[in-house]
């Protein structure tokens, strides 16, 4: 998880030293050539009065696209400290997606007052992008892609793409449509290099090409990119339409995202939105995000209590069996918690389907069965060992009580490894994520088998009720 | 995690109709149009003769992309069942990352029976690439980028480009290299395309560019990637020469794999390597990625067992204790997972450091105090109304005994939140991965602190040592 910082740490110096020494032109030129966020981590440390100052120096291009990078927070206080026509012209220039999202974050009275500044191409796109639910395809995509008409030949296609000079560094890909924006397909800038000038456009396209509907999840979306090693896919609309991209640096933030949610989700905690920041979040809304699965579980654990209750005579004839049971709980929820994530892991990577239950679940037997040996092991040796005879009635002996409680466990670790296992595996059966199973539910459900198991082997082989 | 299968349904359709009817020819130019994804998803459900009698069909440059795409396995069964001399033309067009992953696959003599085929540039390029440690940037670099000479105009490059028309997609940066191929800029075709023919290459190129090391960890090379949303990223050597690029989609899987292998770690389960499938993963190698922790922590639950037998005379006398134990446990290991899990997240991201050891702290305070009174709160109502006075001696009521307990477990929460939280601090301080606390360790911990907490507590409250 270490960064290595070797070259923009160095610019970051770079950057400094020139601001010191006030060689405001030479930083206006470093401000133009460096990677664009090497400048923002540069500006963003700095009071907003100096940003302000620093961005004014910079055309209205390279404001557009320092600005983009900007932390959504700092785009914001950014929006209020300029003047409408300012901010209109930096909109102008802006990444489309990110224009719409700070669109977005601006309240209503702001927005309205915003729209009349703005040029009618840039209100309408802004106005388009803000439409889609933030989880579509619609929600993620930008504008900022090129197009040629199919019916073109290389030149004019060339000549267009020279005349649209799309903004995003990152257009790749030359869209291919008809007079209607239908898409027909794509071809790559190197394919179109190295046609001859008179091939037809329609000779050249790769028809057979990814998409992503205008509507569909983000993560399928994003998934689509992965599948497919694209460097964007193209957003259609219910008529063919291409009406936005998505790129790949936008798709990696999606599964990113997804990734961290579905972690946060494994330990019962409520994901929290992309870019929130632990510092910064109130302790209320981290309670929140907390107390769900926290008091559910705890209410839960009423059951366990109401084991115990019911097999008080034995707990107190056989004080040892208090001892062991945190260790049998402790092991019993680690045991389910191994299990749901290998299974949680190959499901999402799609190496295991609803097809294969039984499978996993022979699969979980023979490992569980493994680890369960060596689990008893432990704790037959431990009991004879350490512990101690005034914990049990004197008719029986600490070799034959080690000999009950180890096989609890080793029946309660192989119990845990199924219902691990088989949670995950249900949950996607009855049509949900899978990743939504939490380890502390899984802990939670063990316990409860756990005792059951417990107590009913310790009564039948002590032999009280 | 579901994912949208519109586009590549029906693909697979389509493939399998032309296959069943017959229509050989159909079938081989679906082979050469459609996403190379989508052909092999076809094939790899075929018995192997199948797929080499299909292979057979198309020229060599489809063969190398779409082995090239063949999961591993698939791939050296391949290397099996062909001759030496079609393998070692088909070596010619694969991907250079992929082809050198697949030598490495092969046994020492089959290696040096198949060099001698190769032709001289494949060959030494295999041999180079294999040399690259799998876990840094030569171990997961390519070597299919596109270079011009810094002294050239840009009609002069195009020239070039169009002769050595780089046979990966993803080639979309133009590298700018002087005679030693010393990498001294790049630039996109697009700026290739804008640029006038006579304009020259050397005031075209983007000088500050990012780069990676060729020895430098592959997850800090993928980590630049995103950070600056390359399409790709050239690696150097130590005289700063080009000896080969990281694209998006390879830097993609870095950090998919390392999230997962996160997750992994976090539930207690040593990583699996990237492709390695649960059902075809052994039981034995399952077992081995689970034992020692399972086992460590058991062993570790001695200490439980130890602090029970401390005080097993309150024990006996307050029976109600030992109802309430595996609910209290299972409290203090949930909150402590939970506080961990933001804490690994917003480590990871960056949003915290060390510094902000005290702030942490302090919001887990809060946080976890809030979370207290509610646990305590459902404690304290479920012992009065659910609870027998039978477990308890009768100069006791249930309403001090409840208060007793449910004070117990509102500490319990508030340090088990500190532990949670503070142990991953503690690796990052110490140099480590905080992602290397692992759920089940935090939930043992807290076990034992929570023991101690509890029966403290209950013997100060309840008067009895």
């Amino acid at each position: 998880m270490e960064e290595n910082e070797n070259s923009d740490g160095d610019n970051q110096e770079m950057l400094h030293e020139l601001d010191e020494s006030g060689q405001t032109e030479e930083l206006v030129e470093m401000f133009e050539e460096l990677p664009t966020p090497d400048v923002v981590e540069f500006l963003t440390d700095k009071p907003l009065e100096e940003v302000l100052a620093h961005l004014r120096e910079l055309d209205m291009e390279d404001q557009g696209r320092i600005v983009s990078d900007f932390p959504p927070e700092l785009r914001l206080q950014l929006f209020h400290a300029l003047d409408r026509r300012h901010i209109a012209r930096v909109f102008g220039h802006m990444y489309s997606d990110v224009r719409a999202d700070l669109y977005q974050q601006l309240e209503k009275e702001e927005q309205i007052e915003l729209l009349p500044y703005l040029e009618k191409k840039v209100r309408e796109d802004v106005i388009i992008l803000s439409a889609y639910p933030p989880e579509t395809a619609g929600g993620i995509m930008n504008t900022d892609f090129a197009t040629v008409f199919i019916d073109m030949t290389v030149d004019e296609a060339m000549a267009k793409i020279r005349k649209d000079a799309p903004s995003k560094d990152s257009a790749f890909y030359i869209y291919a449509v008809d007079d209607a924006m239908v898409l027909k397909g794509f071809l790559t800038l190197k394919e179109l290099i190295l046609a001859g000038p008179r091939d037809k456009i329609a000779d050249l396209i790769n028809e057979f090409f990814v998409y992503a509907e205008v509507n569909e999840d983000r993560e399928s979306v994003a998934k689509k990119v992965e599948k497919y090693d694209l460097a964007a896919i193209p957003v259609l609309n219910s008529l063919s339409q291409l009406v936005g991209v998505v790129g790949h640096d936008d798709a990696m933030e999606v599964l990113r995202a997804e990734q961290t949610e579905d972690l946060e989700r494994f330990a019962g905690v409520m994901p929290f939105e992309v870019g929130e920041n632990y510092l910064e979040t109130s302790s209320l809304r981290h309670f929140r995000k907390r107390v769900a699965w926290l008091v559910g579980l705890a209410a839960v654990g009423i059951v366990s209590g109401m084991i115990i209750n019911q097999y008080r005579n034995i707990l107190e004839q056989f004080l040892i069996l208090a001892m062991y049971m945190p260790m049998m709980a402790a092991t019993g929820g680690n045991t389910g918690t191994q299990a749901a994530t290998v299974i949680i892991r190959d499901l999402s990577l799609g190496h295991i389907g609803e097809a294969d239950w039984w499978a996993v679940v022979y699969k979980e037997l023979k490992i569980s069965t493994m680890l369960s040996c060596c689990v008893a092991a432990l704790t037959y040796f431990k009991i004879v060992f350490l512990s101690f005879t005034n914990l049990l009635p004197d008719s029986f002996t600490l070799e034959y009580v080690g000999l009950t409680i180890s096989i609890a466990i080793a029946v309660q670790v192989v119990a845990s490894a199924i219902v691990g296992a088989g949670l995950p595996l249900l949950v996607r059966r009855m049509g949900g994520d899978p990743a939504v199973v939490a380890s502390p539910a899984i802990t939670t459900l063990v316990d409860i088998t756990g005792l059951l198991i417990y107590f009913t082997i310790a009564t039948a082989m002590l032999g009280i009720a």
